[in-house]
């Protein structure tokens, strides 16, 4: 089979094919054909060296994919050859309290992710494609799909009549505002460009802020709620828009914090976050469980992911550097197969 | 003002109008000029004699009432005259475990109901109605849309993704059928009727069992649900229905049991439940901070009550007859004002 | 190694031990060897042809076992050689909700279980044993421990504050009187022996009720909680105890139905359901997360199982023998090595 | 009656004692013999000034009573004469969402507190006393033992098998020992004094660190939680103590955030809260239905609050210079009758 793989971090000319023995799946695994993979920020932030974590050089990057189960090993009695699946993000993670083990368990970091054409892996790291998706479409959910319904649910998950704040229009924002319109909340979207500002409100959004027409936009959030403040925002600047995300959040609401795309860092006045009377929670992705209920809810509603680019297997490189310059909306897919 | 009483059980004869005082708030009460009632079976049952709790002679009937604030005892400050309100069902259930003392205030059957043109009450027993709803419209949620929303909710509410299923066309049931579609959840309902099959689908059902033409209805909904059977059972019928809810159901599933309108009684096999891997909740209509969360939802959805049909404030008797008759679609209201 | 195996299910003489190949782990599993199982009444039902589920002829008995990890497969790395670990009873069931394979899974049933000296397992079905526990101990836990816990945990969870009704001294009972009082909660038991009762108020029951002295247990059981009821009951004894768990239960509060052990089924009257305001839930042992939790829990709090007796390896018909006979106070445990 | 009221707020001596009419109770209200209040910081920063909002001039004040109902307003069955009750420190919020109202409704500050022999009330903002409290020490509920409560509780609950972490001898620090250890949990503490550290052992904390020894306590917290971090802070420092909280908090664990009685502001770095992979929630003391639900776990475990100090009516001044100089363990309280 053809692989990519990373030698080392310096740059993208670093990300290279090779051809290599395919792999066998031994006893509770199954061998999966992968038809395409989607990429995300950290895929770029393990490149650049700006992972939080050591990455072990040598191994195949991306952590999202899709594919076909093409054989069982010994024991596998939950798919058959055919299925379809989805990779979860955190393979080992089932439920309940992430496992201390779990860094080991990271694709393209400490382990081989899914830019190959065969995979043998556990049965329990793979869950069935939502009916109605193509794997083009499935291979968005592992990472930013379930990093969404995460930020929805949780302890207090979001319901019907809530209103959800999301910013921008990056993968894990298009998500958030889909899956918010899914459960019956309202939706309030950010974001620097009227023709995105369409976009977002062809997908659902009630109303759309430019953030960039108005630094003062939490307050602008808060009056467009009614004055109350969301009841949720799903918040992905970080240090550069946290406290405009805490003018927008009502009593009693969530920041669920999910990235740290803004480069400045100027802290958080202790005073704003204790008088918002919001909670604010740290989101890492999700377990199994939560991909599990994902996959539910996108084939009951019929929710189709925004995909901004589809690019062939020959062309990585290119998918990399397309969402390293940003701009994008919504997932950039590679073509497997 | 006039106030309808009932001095004995008998007939609905019974029901005589009234002039009598006008009520005064007193402090921390409001007055409420009543516009709209609308009636639920419990009224007929206690007229009838069958309601389970014994009734007090000489009581003003009604439990559900939508009316504007016209007066303010001393030291309210959560409402203003002109404020448009709804009485919560039960007047004293705000939230956690009943109060062992509900039953002395049963509007109706131990207190005085809202079928009169005024009523001095505590603040803390009414809430704001959803904006965009009429009088007509609102009154219709303390009970039976509640009921419908706790049936949704409850320690394992409903979400996007899960079935739910409804079971024929009263007050409850087309309520759960909105509420289910306004979280993002897919609904099969159950009717004898091939017209009110057209109104179901019209209203969001997927799905539409005719219950007369198959008595083993239960088979059919688990098979329209992918083998799987239902996340909910939005349970109305009671002992003459329980048995197909229970084959309806999904593993890990719920009966939320509401009614009795069933006269038979035949009882639940114990290996019928236990073996359907479901739970069953009994509902009682809902407390206080559920009906805020309602009027939340209706708002913000844009939901609107069905309406079966309005009756004037003089002819009472024909709107109880009206339901008493049965096959109605949605409330039966009463204009007061 | 040795094991034991069920060649038909006429009499305690088909379980035999035989000389086999020891096991070898391949990729993600880890080999186990087997210090101590212990026994439930499904392995006794298996082997009596009542079991629910057709069982398959020649499998390794029993669901429930601890041991130490002497090998690991490829590419495990949540475990290392000398790690003291637990296996799951549901060893593919990790949370949410229950896969629709998970028979295929059943020790004893459907595949090879524990009563043997060595088992290669995937590192996905055993967890660490918690601190302070023998194998002895900690082997009761998978099935008796966490099905307890289940039923005082799930969507609405016992609290600081609840009572809770636990019936007889079986291993599930007295792991849920154990429980709930490391949980805060004040708990009623039932027994039909004076000597039982000092034991089980010993182990903290404020409460014991001789049911054998009073058919009418469940009145009893609900004038000790004042009157109100108890919040949650631990059902085992099934269509033979629930009209009285009925009568025992508060309004609001819930059954947890975990067992049949009666065997005469008058069936649950309808109208006593309905009455009781409580809710009734269907226990299925549990999944991997709450096991996870158990394990904190036992190690945070000093819980220490009861044992009520321990059989040597070459001893195992005798121990089933045992358990069949009732009238043991705890579980039953063979020590395998 | 007699009754305490403020006229400004720049001196303990504006606290001046009245001779007034006898409240009498209104139609839903009951009257209140005052028997014991309990005094909180707020009580202190009211008149000091530092109040985050503006306190009306010549109120009662204090917000936690206990006391016996003396007399019945129409229409109360929820309660009778001689029963012994508490007042809610929110009177208006029942459940669900906190009400936009609610700040008119603070006692002390804009509404009359509770300093005074009778008080008319609302039945809705009273509730029964847990059994085996007295006055003085179920006075001491309202505020600082909901705090706790609401603290350990919320939308994940602290139970049996977690870590807390409570900071100093406050109030609501004991509170949460005292309840963390009802609900099963395991306490570290801190504390700057050696006396203190055995009567923090005393009340069940496991373990005691000496913040005034090692201002790099988080760690040393951390390293006695067995390197996890602890489950639940029960942060009252706030800015001056958060940093430290965070390293001591664990990875899905949640800091409750209650007070800010440190002076300095060193502002939250956004990367400390984000890398503790923590939530961050706003306590503000709590609902009916939690204080309803701490009167049970009170009354149930046997809890004993602790008092600092019991004043007699008349030395009411002495009572707020004994809060304000600090140091105390447990709660200060006045005898009122």
């Amino acid at each position: 089979m053809r692989a990519y793989r990373f030698d080392s971090f310096d740059s993208l000319e670093e990300l290279r094919l090779r051809e290599e023995a395919d792999p066998a799946p031994q006893r509770g695994e199954v061998l999966v054909r992968v038809h395409a993979v989607s990429l995300n920020f950290r895929d770029i932030a393990m490149l650049r060296g700006r992972y939080p974590r050591k990455c072990v050089p040598g191994l195949i990057p991306v952590s999202d994919a899709a594919g076909e189960i093409v054989a069982l090993g010994e024991g596998v009695q939950a798919f058959k050859v055919g299925d379809r699946v989805l990779g979860a993000f955190h393979p080992r993670w089932f439920g309940g309290e992430m496992p201390s083990t779990i860094a080991s368990d990271s694709y393209g970091a400490e382990s081989d992710g899914w830019l190959c054409e065969f995979k043998a892996i556990s049965q329990e790291a793979v869950v069935r494609l939502p009916e109605g998706l193509s794997y083009e479409e499935a291979c968005t959910l592992p990472c930013a799909g379930l990093t969404a319904w995460t930020a929805l649910t949780g302890p207090a998950p979001i319901r019907a009549g809530h209103t959800v704040l999301v910013q921008g229009s990056g993968g894990v924002s298009i998500f958030a505002l889909q899956l918010a319109r899914a459960t019956g909340a309202t939706v309030i979207a950010t974001t620097s460009s009227a023709a995105k500002a369409d976009q977002l409100r062809a997908l659902g959004a009630a109303e759309v802020v430019n953030y960039a027409d108005d630094p003062e936009w939490g307050k602008a959030v808060r009056a467009l709620s009614g004055g109350r403040g969301v009841d949720r925002v799903v918040e992905v600047g970080g240090p550069g828009t946290i406290a405009q995300s805490l003018r927008a959040v009502a009593l009693g609401g969530e920041i669920a914090s999910i990235g740290f795309l803004s480069t400045e860092n100027p802290g958080i006045d202790f005073f704003q976050l204790k008088m918002s009377g919001a909670s604010f929670r740290n989101i890492t992705v999700g377990d199994r469980a939560g991909l599990l209920e994902l996959t539910r809810v996108v084939a009951a509603t019929g929710l189709k992911p925004v995909i901004d680019r589809v690019f062939a297997f020959g062309e990585a490189h290119d998918a990399f550097s397309h969402l390293e310059r940003g701009g994008h909306m919504g997932k950039v897919v590679i073509r497997v197969s």
